[in-house]
C-alpha cells in the first residue's frame, strides 16, 4: 500500500523537467531558424524509424531493470522470512521449561530485528545504529558499532550464542546444524543484496541510451518542419514536448528501479517490513 | 476449467467501456474541428511509429505481469504441495498404533486446511476466519481470532504440536527435523505470497504507460483527417475505435494479472485449490 | 525423434483452414466492394504498424507458451529422473541377501512405473489404469480404482511400504529420511504437472489475439486497393492469404504447445517416455 | 579457446548457400518478368513491414535456441562439477591407510572419466564406449556392453561398489548419504541432457519461420521494379542477396545451436571438457 | 563505485572509433559518386525496416551478454559468501578452548583468502599465485605452485585438513559434512565461473550482427541522396555517423560485458571483491 500511496503524481514530472526544459529550448532554436533561414526537409521516417529502435533499446533497459528490482525484492522477503524461522526454530527446538533458554532465545529474538534494521539502514549507506541500538544491550552496542560491516558482526554474534547453546546442551547437534543453516541464509541473503547495491550496470549504456533519446528528438524537431504544413506552426513545440515525455518518464523509471535500496519512494520499503517482524 | 469459463464474454469490454468512450468523444470532437475549421494534416507515420512503440512497452508490461502471475500460481502449487507433503510425513513418521499420535496426526491434518482457508483469505484481504473456524477447535480459534497475522498464529500451532511430538517421543529427532523443514517451506511460501500482494509495480509506470495510448490515439485521430480520402468521414470514428480496443484491452489485461490475488475471475483460483487438500 | 517424425506435414495446414477460409471469403467480399462501388483507400502505413504490432504481441504470446511447454518437460524429465532414483536407492539402502526385501523392492520399483503411467493418463484425462493395472496387484488396484485422485493413492501405497521397512529394520531412519526425500520430489512434479494442467492462460487475452489478428488482415484487404495498381487485381487475394498463413500458424502454435501434456502430436511424449523407465 | 577457433570463416555461408541460391534463381526470373512483361508495382512498405515481423519472429527463436544451448552448457559444467566432487568426496570420507579403500577410490575414479566419456558420445548417437572402455576393467566392459544405456549401467556399478564400501564399514552412514547425493545430482544431470537432445522444438515452427523469410524476399523482390528506378536495374540481385543474408544466418544460427550435444563445430565441447576431468 | 568511476567519459568512443572512420570514409565515397555520377535513389524505407531489424537483434544480444555478466556477478557473489560462512562455521564448530583448533582454524582462512585470489587471478589468465603467495605457507606453496589448475589444488589441500580434523575428533561427524557441503558449494562456483570464462557465444553471430549494421549504413548512406534535398549536402556526413554512434556503441557494450572476467574497466571487480574477504 505505502507505495502506491507515497509516490505524489507530480513527482515523475519533477524528474523530468530539466530533459524537457532542454528539448524545448532546443526544439524553439530549430524551429526559428528552419522558419526564417534553411528548411532542413529531413523525412519523417528518419525519426519513426529511430524512435521504433529506443522503443526497443528501452523495453530491454526497463526489462533489466525490473528484474533487478524484483531480485532485490525477493532477497528482502527471504530475510524477513528466514528472521521469522529462525526465531520460530528457537522456540521449538530449545529445551523446554528451561530459564537460560528462555533468556538466550530473548536475546537472539531481539538481536535479529537490530540485524535487519542494520542492514537495512547499511545498505541506504545511511547511520546503520539509528534503529537498531534499543534491541540489543549495551556492551554488545559497543563491540559492534564503528566495526567496519556491522551486520556482519551482528552474525557473528548469533554463531557465539549458537556455539554456547549447544555447549551447555541446551539444543541437540542436529537442531544445532538446523538453526545453522537458517543464519547460512540470512548471511547468504546479506550478500545478495550488497551485490545488488554495490554491481553497477555499465554507465556507458545509460549515457548511450540518453543520447540515443535526444538524437530522436533532434532528428524529429528537424523532420517536423519538413511534414508539417506549415499552416500549424504553433503545434510543432507542444507535440515534440508531448512525444518526449513518455520517452524520457520510461528512461527515469528504469534508472530509478535500478537501485532498489535507495533512499527514494519506490524503495522496497525495507523499514516498513523490517518492521513487521517485531509482530512475530 | 473454472477459470477458462468463470469469464463472461461481456466481461473484458466492461473493463474497457470507459476508455473507449472518452476516445470516441475525443474522435468526435477532433473530427468536427478538422472537417470544418482547420485540417491538422499530421502524416500517418507519427502515429504508425507511436502505435509500435506503444506495442513495444505494452509487451514488456504484459510479460512483467504475466511471470508475477505465474510466479504467485507457482507459490500456491508449493503450498498445495507441502500441504499434501505435511501430512503424508505425519502418517508415515508417527509410531504406528499409537492412540496419541492418531489423535495429533488428526489436529494437525484439520489445522492445515484451516491454514489454507485463512492464508487464502487473508491475501485477498477479506474475513480471514471465514472458511477455517470450523477445522480446528473452539479452543484454538480464540486463541488465534483478531491476532494481526493469524495464518502466522496457526503456523505457530503446528510448531508447538511438532515441539510436543518430539517430547513424546511420538516422533525421532530426525523426523522433527524433516517435519519442521516442510513447515518452513509452508511458511516461506506464505512469505512469498505475502511479498507479491504487498509489492506494487511502479504507479508512475501504469500512469506513463496509459498516457502513451491515450497519446497515441490522438496523434492517430488527428492523422486521419490527412490521410483517409474526404470521401468516407463516416469510417473515422469506427475505425479509431477497432484500433483502440485491443490496445486497452491487453493493458487491462496487464493490469489485471498483476494482482493475482485479488478477488476477480481471473485470480489463482485460490479457493478451488484449497478445497482438494480435504480429500487428501 | 519421435516427435519430429509424428507431425505430417499437412497436419499445422488443416489446424488453420478455417481461419483462411473465413479471411479469403472477407477480402473477396471487399475486393467486389471496392472495385465496384466504393473505394476504401486506406494507406497501407495503417497496416503495416498493425502488422508490427501483433508481431510483437504474438512473440510475447510464443515466448510464453514455449516456456510453458519446456517448463511442463523439465517436470516430466524429474519424474523420469527421481523414479530412476527412487529404484537405485531402495537397491543400495536395503539389507542385502534379505527375502523380505528384494520382494518389496519389486513391488515398489512396479509400482513406480504403474504411478508414471497413471499420472500421464490422468494429465491427458483419459483412462487412469488403462496401462498402470498390470504392474500392480489385484489388492493394490481394487484399492486405488475408482479414486478421485489415484496417482496420490499409489504414492500413498509407497509410503505405507516405507513405514513397513522402516518398522522391519530393513532400511536405517537415515535411508528411510533419504527415501522420503526422493518421494517427497516425486510428489512435488506431480503437483507442479497438476497446477501447469489446470492453470489456463486467461482466456480474454487469446480472444484479444485472434481479434487482432484478424482486424490487421481487415486493415490489410481495405488497403490493397489504394496501394496496389488496378492492373493486377488478381494478385489481391493470393497476397493477402500468403501474408495471413504465417500468423495464423504461429498463433496455432503458440495455443497448441501451451497445453503440453495434451492427446497432441506435439505431446511431451508422455508414453513413451514412460516406458524408458521399464527397462532400468 | 577451442569454439572461437574451430569455425572457419567459410562455414556459416557454406550453411546457406543453397537457399542464397534459390532466391538469387528467384529474383531473377521475377526480375525478367516484371522488365519485360508485367510491373508488380508492390509497394515497399509491405516489405519493409514484413521485414520487421520477420526479425521480431526470428529474435524470439534466437533466444530460445541461445537458452537451450546455455542451459545444456550448465548441465555439462554441472556434470564435470559432480565428477570432481565425487572423488574429492571419496578421497576424503574413505579410512586413510586402508589398501580396501584405495583400490575401490582408483576403481570409482576411473569410472567416473569412463562414463564422463560415454556420456558425450551417447549423447551424440556415437560408439558409445569408443573412449570409455580403457577406463574400467575388461569384467566390467562385458558388463555394461550394449546395454541399452550404458551410462545407467555405469552408474548403477557406482551404486553396488557403494553399497560394498557401506557394507565392509569403509565409510560411514552419514558418507553414503553425502555421496549418494552427488551420485543422485550426476544421475539428474544424466537425465537432463537426455532431454534437451530428445526435446525437438515443434517442427511447424522452423517451417514457418523459414516459410515466412521466403515469403518476405518475394515481397521485397516484387517491390523492388516498383521503388527503384529503372536505371539501376542491376543493383537488384545484389541488393536482395545483400539482405536475404544475415536473415538466413541468422535463421542457420538458431537452428544449429538449439541442438547442443550434436557434432558440429559449435559443440558444448563435450569432449574437451571430459578430459580436464582426468587431471584432477 | 568503482565501476562507476573508472570509466573514463572517452573510453567508449575510443572502442568505436574505427568503425566510425570506415563508415565515414565509405559514406564520403558514396556522396561523392552519387552527387557527380549516377543517383542511388534507394527509398528511405528500405534503410528504415532494416534499422528496426537491427535494434531488434541487438537488443537481443544485449540481453543474452546482461544475463551472461549478471550470472557472472552472482556466481563472484556466492564465492565471497561462502567464503564467509566456511571461516564462521570453522570457527562455529571447532571444539572451544582448543589449541590444534585455533592453529587450523587460521590456517584455512588464509588459505580461503589465498584461493579467492588465485580463482580471480586464474580466471583473468593472468600470473595465478602473484596475491595468494603470501597468505599459504611456504611448503603449500611449492606443492601447488604451476600445477595446471591452482585453485583445484588448494580446495585439495582444504579437504585433507578437513579429513585432519575429523580423524582428530576436533570436529563431529555432522559438523564435517556441513563444512564438506561449503567447500562443495565454492568447488561448484569455481566450476562456474570456469564455464561462463571457457564459452564462447558462437562468433558467427558476432560476425553476422556486425555484417548487419554494417550493411545498414550503407543501405543508408545511398538513400541519403534520395531522401535529402540536394540543399543541404553538408548535413548527410555528420547525420550519418550520429546514427551509427549509438548502433556501434551498443554493440561494443554487448561484446564487452559478455566476457565478464576479461581485464577491462567494467569487470565484475574481481579483486577488489576479493579483498573484502580479509576483512571478516
Amino acid at each position: 500500500m505505502i507505495i502506491n500511496k507515497r509516490i505524489p503524481l507530480y513527482y515523475p514530472f519533477k524528474m523530468i523537467i530539466v530533459d524537457i526544459l532542454i528539448i524545448s529550448a532546443f526544439a524553439t532554436v530549430i524551429h526559428l531558424i528552419s522558419s526564417n533561414f534553411i528548411d532542413f526537409k529531413l523525412p519523417i521516417s528518419f525519426s519513426a524509424f529511430f524512435g521504433t529502435s529506443i522503443s526497443l533499446i528501452l523495453s530491454f533497459k526497463l526489462s533489466q531493470s525490473y528484474d533487478r528490482w524484483w531480485e532485490a525484492r525477493k532477497i528482502w522477503g527471504a530475510i524477513v522470512n528466514d528472521s521469522r524461522s529462525l526465531v520460530m526454530q528457537l522456540k521449538t527446538f530449545i529445551q523446554p521449561d528451561n530459564e537460560a533458554g528462555k533468556i538466550i532465545l530473548n536475546k537472539m529474538a531481539y538481536r535479529q530485528i537490530s540485524w535487519c534494521y542494520a542492514l537495512g539502514q547499511n545498505l541506504r549507506k545511511q547511520e546503520v545504529m539509528k534503529y537498531s541500538k534499543e534491541f540489543i544491550s549495551e556492551e554488545e552496542f559497543i563491540l559492534v558499532n564503528n566495526k567496519s560491516n556491522i551486520p556482519v558482526m551482528l552474525l557473528d554474534l548469533h554463531y557465539d550464542d549458537l556455539k554456547k547453546m549447544r555447549k551447555t546442551e541446551l539444543i541437540s547437534e542436529f537442531h544445532e546444524i538446523q538453526i545453522e543453516s537458517t543464519m547460512q541464509r540470512l548471511c547468504t541473503s546479506m550478500g545478495r543484496a550488497e551485490r545488488i547495491k554495490n554491481t553497477f550496470f555499465p554507465k556507458t549504456y545509460r549515457l548511450t541510451l540518453r543520447l540515443f533519446i535526444y538524437l530522436f528528438l533532434i532528428l524529429l524537431s528537424l523532420s517536423m518542419s519538413n511534414s508539417l504544413s506549415e499552416f500549424h506552426d504553433f503545434i510543432h513545440i507542444p507535440l515534440l514536448i508531448a512525444i518526449a515525455i513518455p520517452f524520457f518518464l520510461l528512461e527515469k523509471i528504469a534508472y530509478q528501479i535500478q537501485d532498489p535500496f535507495e533512499n527514494q519512494p519506490t524503495d522496497t520499503a525495507v523499514t516498513s517490513i523490517a518492521r513487521t517482524i517485531e509482530i512475530t
